[in-house]
């Protein structure tokens, strides 16, 4: 593996107008905290006012939970060869509890560090990595078990609040229907609320470090329902700019964390460039690393290989790691009858070295290891689901429920560490059995948030997977799910293209949105009521402006009605002029509303005839009120 | 109105291979039913083999559902300008119940056909429409109540009925859990079954006797989930040759009914093209063309005109009439208050018809005169919900329950002249309140079928609102609704092109067949474990050939890996050769499989240890059972 294997030189890295232009109508504000450098970014959309019989009526400015980092900021100067600001590099270097290490701790990191035809590729400045002092616990769950509210804790409480004004004025009634265990989303999320969620486990903020890059960001099933993007390159395609630019992409669009899956050539520099650019958490499978550390020999993977990549990617602040612990040699036998086997790639990877060997997983016998390399960086655990469910058929056996069963006693052992935990889960599963998973994982693994992949409810549908599985995240959201992986169009065909992360992150957008409206979260609402009123009002550009996809809607309208005029229109192409429904019921409430008309019907007898005439003597025409 | 007017002739109308090809690796098949004339089609999409060590194991092909009609049978002569083959034609004759009319009952249509301007664009054969002798009823509702099936139940039968012994060998389980009010589908549908359904008002067959070019279809929830999609052209574009285009290419990627919704130019004409052409039910909604026909004043609407329509159209073939009666006047003031007031096209007119003049909405006081047209053609109600929510606050407010329980009433009514019947359905409703609309619809509505638009999950995707409704589509369908109107990405923005007739198509696939599995309907998961076997086992063309959308499936594969070498690769693009799960999963399970080891935790100690030697002296490699 040298540099002249890369396809692209990342000198083809650039910060394109498409990729840090605000979003339409949109700007970055800030909201400071309890201290000068806590600045927590949020996007607010400026709505235009409606025209009245009594003059103008304001529309208030919505608030929205911005993911896109400096990128949509342009008050900030971007450079990609030298990264984005530290900024919790204070709030670490403050608690006095950690050291900069005066070189790597990995073999592997050194050696590479060595090879001087990595230079062209490797990023340009090189980190003093941070680790705990000795007996030391950096993790947010052990200062969230001491009663220490940390910065991390206070941004992620301000970052949850969005539009409280706009919630109290509105009166929407916050609900909990058919939510499981009780959980209550307060009204006003406090530091304190935050903390009791992280010490409890119900919560994790992952936060490595040596990611000081990050804005930080909280997955609990109390919190709104967050997504992950994927990107990574493989063996056949895509190269460090690619990837970088794929983030850059999938955040601007909403993802909350992105999962760097690569298992192709330079793994290690290209997790450099993505996190020291990335202000979302990062979380790898180090399982692909080391596998291609053996040259892809399953069986050749030892606990040492493993141990020194979990350090190499620690050291580079990788935030949380997927780790297949829970793929326990006696669960194999399990999963071969299945209609699919074993589909997950790091499951099938340890089931390979478990039956090479016969031995049981090492990543199992190893996990108390594991866990003092985590909280010696505060990387939080996503514990695998290695024996998930690939088909219809395979869903809720026992290969899956064996290994959750185990993930759960795992969680206690992870918690003992006070190392930050959560649970990832399935993969296919019919409509009819997606309540099952919620409600086995937060009884077998104690509340710990549940992370998903989907599920999907159908198998049948390759290319539109996006949908498939849009359908049982939205679900599963609803039902309890923290954290909400996204498919793209390209699932179980192909590598996603930057179109593909776009629909993909969109499709979970909604369903992490329909979920959060489902649990009534406070403030969910505000947005929806918001684009509504200018639906109803014609307001198309606040329509456009306040969509999740502004740019799509635009062209969508724009492809049969794209003059400029247009856009203040009283109607729109599908059903033209004449018929447009929202015109008319604007009609009949001018019409019941001007003159006093009780709206009872008890009162409308009286009332409406005399209207009758009154509105007929008016021409029946509309516009009346402007 | 002159054809000049229309800005395509419809001589531009051409059956290209795009619309006409079978589906890749499929033929048409017919099943024949007790009456040489009765041929109910399917699509039989052929598997390639999968080789073993003992031989190839064969893989039976997979029957599905198909709603392409004729166009996809390379055996069938296509020709638009004379129609499909009236197939019903010898059956509604035998009844002997109805007589061939000497000329149209509709006076708009006596216009018509004496404007010579019209011939360019009139479907050249004329039809002799056919009407109920006096005081009998044509209805299938009615039949059924006398104990009579007819061959159009027979058919449905044995089109609800496919994979029947796969579905026997599988042993896969039927379940109903969450199905409200214990509904139960047989593992095999019988024409007396459905003759019960109908009769009890659970389901229906819309099938006018002047639609004889039919291929019979039900909707109940009893059967499988179905979905409509909807066409039609409005004042701002489009003419009849992309209206039959966009038809025949719905009815391809597989939507069971269409509704041609046109508010625009020629109506008449372009229905008449779009019925002698279609093999799938056609509804309409009257009031838009009785909206024309008074220039778009709402308030000139009278009973005479609207009768004549429904003549006009009934007479035509129109297969189920959507008729907004629920709408009264004491239910207008209930949406005033709303925030977005009344978004039905039809509820809105009638609202702003009850204003205008201070009476009950005609379509209620004139119900029963409705229903005498309705049992003389066998039309089918699907009663409009007028007030439906169009944004998530307004989701189950009063004015929508309001017009629900009058809807209920009106379906007693119905009932009583035998007249088949629908509810329409939302709108606009978050997750946690769906459940309470299919709840309320059976008990208001006496379990007649449910037909509902989405529901639409979030308001804030404009641009993508097939993804957000196919959400809230597939769960009321697992709930219990028969009938799925699509919503395309166009929605709130547009007119659907071509394209985005297929995206909302598919994603109206997706939630019925998932509503399907989640019902445990007997037959569905037969089509998700050939898919995911042939996935599972590398076969690429079985894999695309058994997706909804093959072209896609495909398009998508081969933009990573575009060699057809690739379709027997043992591996794809997603991982590359090395990290393969599926490829690594069946090495497990061949592994556990050769040598007969036991398969369970308690055999595995034994026979692990030497299987794990012989593993490895085999190299630890693949493709061992080829």
């Amino acid at each position: 593996m040298n540099a002249n294997e890369s396809p692209r030189l990342t000198t083809a890295l650039e910060l394109t107008e498409e990729l840090t232009s605000p979003l339409p109508g949109s700007r970055k504000i800030m909201i400071g905290g309890s201290r000068p450098d806590l600045q927590v970014p949020m996007r607010e959309i400026s709505l235009s006012d409606t025209p009245t019989l009594d003059g103008n009526e304001i529309n208030d400015p919505v608030v929205v939970y911005d993911t896109s980092g400096p990128y949509t900021d342009s008050a900030v100067d971007l450079n990609l060869a030298t990264g984005l600001q530290p900024l919790r590099e204070p709030w670490i270097r403050q608690r006095a509890d950690s050291e900069v290490l005066s070189g790597t701790g990995s073999a592997y990191v050194q050696e590479r560090l060595q090879d001087d035809s990595l230079s062209r590729i490797r990023f340009p400045r090189t980190m003093q990595p941070r680790r705990a002092l000795a007996d030391r616990n950096v993790s947010q769950m052990h200062y969230a078990r001491q009663g220490i509210i940390t910065p991390e804790m206070e941004f992620v409480a301000i970052r949850e609040n969005q539009n409280l004004e706009a919630v109290r004025q509105s009166g929407i009634q916050q609900q909990h229907p058919g939510e499981p265990l009780g959980a209550i989303t307060p009204p006003v999320i406090t530091p304190e609320f935050v903390r009791s969620e992280i010490a409890a486990g119900r919560a994790i903020i992952p936060a490595n470090i040596n990611h000081t890059e990050l804005e930080p960001m909280i997955i609990g099933r109390n919190f709104l329902v967050k997504i992950n993007g994927n990107i990574g390159n493989s063996a056949l395609s895509s190269s460090i700019a690619e990837e970088v630019e794929k983030m850059i992409w999938a955040i601007r669009w909403g993802s909350d964390t992105i999962m760097d899956l690569s298992t192709g050539k330079n793994i290690h520099e290209t997790r450099e460039w993505i996190i020291r650019n990335s202000p979302v958490p990062i979380g790898t499978v180090p399982i692909y690393q080391a596998l291609e550390k053996v040259d892809g020999a399953a069986e050749e993977l030892t606990w040492e290989i493993f141990r020194d990549t979990l350090v190499e990617q620690a050291e580079q602040g990788v935030d949380y790691f997927t780790i297949h612990a829970g793929v326990r040699l006696a669960h194999i036998p399990l999963a071969a009858t299945r209609r699919t086997g074993i589909v997950s790639r790091g499951g099938s990877i340890m089931a390979k070295w478990c039956l090479s060997h016969h031995k049981e997983n090492f990543l199992y016998t190893h996990f108390e290891d594991i866990c003092q390399i985590m909280k010696a960086y505060d990387v939080s655990f996503s514990l695998g689901d290695g024996l998930r469910p690939g088909s219809i058929e395979d869903a809720n056996d026992p290969a899956q429920f064996a290994e959750l069963e185990t993930l759960g006693e795992l969680t206690n052992i992870a918690w003992q560490h006070d190392v930050q935990t959560m649970i990832e889960g399935p993969g296919h599963v019919p409509m009819h059995r997606i309540r099952e998973n919620m409600d086995k994982q937060l009884t077998l693994c104690q509340e710990a948030p549940f992370y998903t992949l989907g599920p999907l409810t159908t198998d049948i549908a390759p290319g539109y997977d996006h949908i498939t599985s849009a359908i049982g995240a939205a679900m599963i959201g609803w039902y309890g799910t923290a954290m909400l992986c996204y498919v793209t169009p390209k699932e179980h065909l192909g590598l996603p293209d930057r179109e593909d992360v776009r629909e993909g992150i969109i499709a979970y957008k909604i369903a992490a949105h329909a979920a959060d409206l489902a649990k009534g979260h406070p403030g969910s609402q505000i947005r929806d009521n918001a684009l509504s009123k200018a639906r109803f009002e014609f307001r198309w550009e606040d329509q456009f402006n306040l969509a999740l996809d502004p740019q799509r809607a635009r062209e969508y309208h724009d492809a049969t009605l794209p003059k400029e005029s247009a856009k203040t229109a009283h109607f729109c192409s599908m059903c033209g002029p004449k018929f447009c429904s929202m015109k008319i019921s604007q009609e009949v409430r001018d019409f019941a509303a001007s003159g006093g008309t009780e709206l009872s019907p008890a009162g409308l007898e009286d009332g409406l005839r005399s209207k009758a005439v009154e509105f007929n003597d008016q021409g029946a025409s509309i516009y009346q009120k402007v």
